[in-house]
């Protein structure tokens, strides 16, 4: 059975590449770039992204975002006080999401008109890493409340990441966090990854955030 | 290909039950408390465990662990300074536990020497509640630090359990926690179960957790 199971996987995972392919194609020739987001549930996906998608439309640009749970409308209904355009995916019961889910919730959207495509994925560190959604840039969150040995624990999610958010920097200290200790396990798993060290309570780097998406969409642009 | 998935889904999913009845009818017949902890990664899974071991132990109960992770052996060896009976299960990218790594794992020892077999899953929200391992508790853990919204959003996850731990209260405040909604929240997906507010750090709620466990330990002693 287990022969099975690997071909079978490997046909799934060989179909959402072609799928995210197309996909990564759809992005590039619309100009817009693509960012999905995944964490373990509550690292604060949602709150980054609220954050971000006010941010970015009060500086004029074009934001939206797909958010993936199990269950509940809850996160999409959050973004969408943003004033940015937000589809909520429901997984029923899948733990992550796909390039099929994504293909379809896109539809109706013109990708032309959009600067940033933020994808939240659904809380999970293991299964989101095997799925390509024609993404760019991955983003892994790891909150200071999780432990510095996740990214250790979970190294297939964080070696395919782009870039590393750390979220509630606020909390560090009753948490006890030892900031060396988690920058020395990301730098492991994925040497010289771009670390972001946030909260969007004391707003603590957050402008540094923004100015690496900024960055990025603009040489996405340019070439 | 959706249909042999679920097929081969459906086949696996009755193997793995098959196993676990064996399992159950094993820890039954030696009087071993069995008990299936899961969360989020981060909650404080081991943190909980290494003070229940070692309280366990200080009290004359005899317990032992078995810990799964995706990679490191991390989390056996903060449990085994506990002096209990510790084993690592690596999964190496399986997303959860399953009957047949615990049957292995369970190998040379003697389960009638054990009052207590505290079994740690993969942190993960979604895929290990498809995965019976025979125990008799299944324990869901939840952080006032993760979203009073969670149990909404991975509902098979604590709808499946018998217990829930909240975990973490000494940073209710700094996390702007809203105790009724996580109360009124696991209710909704699973009600009446029982609910542990907990904080390793003030030791808030664990004497009701550990009088919890001995209540359910004599019980299965007694019939």
């Amino acid at each position: 059975m287990t022969t099975r199971i690997v071909e079978l996987r490997r046909g799934i995972l060989k179909k959402n590449d072609e799928l995210a392919a197309g996909l990564r194609g759809r992005y590039s020739a619309a100009g817009v770039l693509a960012l999905n987001l995944v964490s373990s549930p509550g690292t604060g996906k949602t709150a980054l992204l609220e954050w971000t998608l006010t941010e970015l439309r009060a500086r004029g640009a074009r934001a939206a975002a797909l958010v993936g749970d199990l269950e509940t409308d809850n996160d999409a209904r959050r973004l969408a006080a943003s004033g940015a355009p937000v589809r909520q995916i429901n997984t029923h019961g899948i733990c992550h999401l796909d390039a099929e889910m994504i293909s379809k919730h896109l539809d109706g959207w013109v990708l032309g008109d959009l600067d940033f495509l933020f994808i939240e994925n659904v809380g999970n560190l293991v299964c989101p890493s095997s799925y390509d959604l024609g993404e760019r840039i991955r983003v892994v969150l790891l909150s200071v409340t999780e432990g510095e040995d996740k990214p250790l624990k979970y190294p297939a999610m964080f070696n395919s990441a782009d870039a590393a958010v750390i979220t509630k920097m606020d909390l560090a200290l009753p948490c006890g966090f030892d900031r060396w200790a988690a920058l020395k396990n990301i730098n492991e798993v994925r040497p010289g990854i771009r670390i972001f060290e946030t909260s969007v309570k004391s707003g603590a780097g957050l402008e540094e955030w923004l100015g690496y998406l900024e960055e990025k969409r603009s040489r996405r642009v340019t070439g």
